[in-house]
């Protein structure tokens, strides 16, 4: 027995349905899930300090490993002791493969079975991106859950292309497997792809549980698909994946996105949906979303939810927050930031406690109706 | 005797050469002088939130008569309970007459013995500034130290030019003390004007203590004039002024423009330098200025100031600050503002302490060594 033997540990520690509520233990802290993780692209969840996260609750963020790269660069994250040490955030971080943004540079990139190589979006230089490459820097990087390098094909796409796409992504989940060195330091996910066919997906999880991965992602949903596919891809996964590892949805969404989705097993998500709203004066309640900056919000002296504890609605009121956007003043972007992630924060805190009480489908069903947003069978 | 004997009272607690330490009671709390103002102009210090403001210890900040009045408007204010309770703080705040922004709005206003029409900035509408509307709006903002509204003459203007205006401002200074009812809320102070002029400025200071204010302003300083001239006439108007009220020197200045101007019995300033220049990636040390957005600091891993004890000192480096400011991250304006206003209250902390301790200008010679500014005599 050894101490390592608890890292990356996942506990499953209540169910209601498909839905799972658990813990998993990482070395700057355990996560309980079901979770929402802010995303924070470079270093910096926008308008938030490290204290701003703290106050919302937030217990993982997300780093870009393409952005990191180009902007600090990973070499410079590793002198200043990683990322924690750099933005001072001491509790646990995910950063993803850089493949979704590289993918989505359309014109700038290639594709081979070596990697990818692809020009800058800031200054047009040239780089290559391998699995072993990707490994390299996100070890640099430092954050306690990695993932593989992989191929997001676009949606839609033939299934030819989906079927041959996956075959190039589970050569590169071996090949970033095997780079990878610091595995009692960074849990390396390994992520599913097959797009909306569920023979593909089925495929692409069992090949990649033989590698036996410490946790699972799900990519390539959130680009286009209906939410019927969704919805029917989350659950149709749900029963194949072990039970004992955590499964990330990536990119991941809406309010009762999150609750849809952890009704089918989902465990982690991330989305930038809350902040990028937020900053462009956008909020989200429990009684669905508010244009904050709108003009019929001028002489509205009540918080933006009379429910919320956050900072914004405890100290400031509407008419307040639509003013400072109305003026382009910073704040304004920062109190409605630090509303929706506390909201965000909150729902999943809501649905972790529906869960260990065995009523999560049933405050599901309450929330599909306050949000306004549907609820998935 | 009542309660309000004990409002907008100025207690000098101790002297050292002409240098003052102060107590000045408003309805929001006591402020210790010699103080620094934090500029909000728009019912908000850029960047940072009221609890940012509490952190770097400001006891006061100021606020834009012109700038409010415009958006979100005084009745919009009024409405929301005041400027305190509309941009949630609960200590003391000031706000200006609105004189020195109509006036430069060169083209745009005219200005007459009724006072000062002018178009917006933001629209072109047309607007009239008197002496009794200017006087009604601060009412309904509510700050707990307001101005007379008056006019602040160009540098260089002639001295025939300054005369007459100093006339025009004494006329203005008379109507608005008729106008202001709310004496027990809100202490109104006179504005000195008079230019680089000597016998203008002691007309000015003896014409306005004949009305009796609870406190006396330097205005139309800080305009272009050089320091020789600044510091002239503060030294000038020190044994002019009344001892037992507290003195105001509008706009100023650079750290060592507030320890020199200290030194000439001055008790508050304000100054947007500390805040516009963090936000454009400069910030103020005991050591002087430092370009943080600089790419020599790209691997400096030491905090902007090893002795300073705020938020960004204590947490980031400089090489996180200046990926911040690379990378247009909003944290950077708000982690470079903090640090500078914690300097700026700092550094007139120490200046009180010096005072108290009778060591004040052997200390006002020290910090001009470090921080690389003129002293002067």
């Amino acid at each position: 027995m050894n101490k390592e033997i608890n890292i990356f540990k996942y506990t499953l520690e209540a169910k209601s349905g498909n839905a799972r509520a658990g813990n998993f233990s990482t070395p700057h802290g355990n996560i309980q899930t079901p979770i929402f993780m802010p995303v924070g692209t470079i270093a910096t969840v926008k308008a938030m300090s490290p204290q701003d996260l703290i106050n919302v609750q937030a217990q993982i963020i997300l780093g870009n490993t393409y952005h990191l790269y180009l902007r600090p660069g990973h070499k410079l994250i590793e002198k200043a002791g990683g990322l924690h040490n750099f933005m001072n955030w001491e509790k646990p971080i995910l950063t993803d493969s850089g493949g979704f943004q590289v993918m989505s540079l359309s014109g700038l990139r290639k594709i081979t079975p070596e990697g990818v190589k692809f020009q800058s979006h800031i200054d047009g230089s040239y780089h290559l991106f391998t699995p072993e490459k990707v490994m390299e820097i996100q070890n640099s990087i430092g954050a306690d859950i990695i993932m593989s390098f992989d191929e997001c094909p676009p949606h839609p796409a033939t299934k030819t292309y989906v079927a041959n796409s996956l075959q190039q992504t589970l050569d590169w989940a071996k090949r970033g497997k095997d780079a990878h060195k610091l595995i009692e330091k960074q849990a390396l996910f390994g992520i599913v792809q097959g797009g909306v066919f569920e023979d593909l997906r089925q495929e692409s999880a069992e090949k990649l549980m033989e590698m036996d991965f410490p946790g699972y992602s799900i990519g390539g949903l959130a680009v286009g698909e209906s939410k019927d596919d969704m919805h029917r891809i989350t659950k149709f996964l749900d029963p194949i994946l072990p039970a004992n590892k955590p499964r990330y949805l990536m990119g991941v969404g809406t309010p009762m996105d999150i609750l849809n989705n952890i009704a089918n097993g989902v465990d982690m998500m991330d989305c930038v949906m809350p902040t990028r709203n937020a900053r462009k004066g956008t909020v989200f309640t429990r009684n669905g979303r508010l244009i904050i900056k709108a003009a019929r919000y001028k002489e509205d002296f009540s918080p933006i939810d009379s429910e919320c504890s956050c900072y914004t609605c405890r100290n400031f009121s509407r008419a307040y927050v639509r003013h400072l956007f109305s003026v382009n003043e910073l704040l304004g972007m920062r109190l409605a930031t630090i509303h929706s992630l506390y909201f965000y924060l909150e729902l999943v805190g809501m649905a972790r406690k529906a869960i260990f009480e065995d009523r999560f489908d049933r405050f599901r069903k309450e929330m599909s109706a306050k949000l306004g947003e549907p609820y998935f069978d």
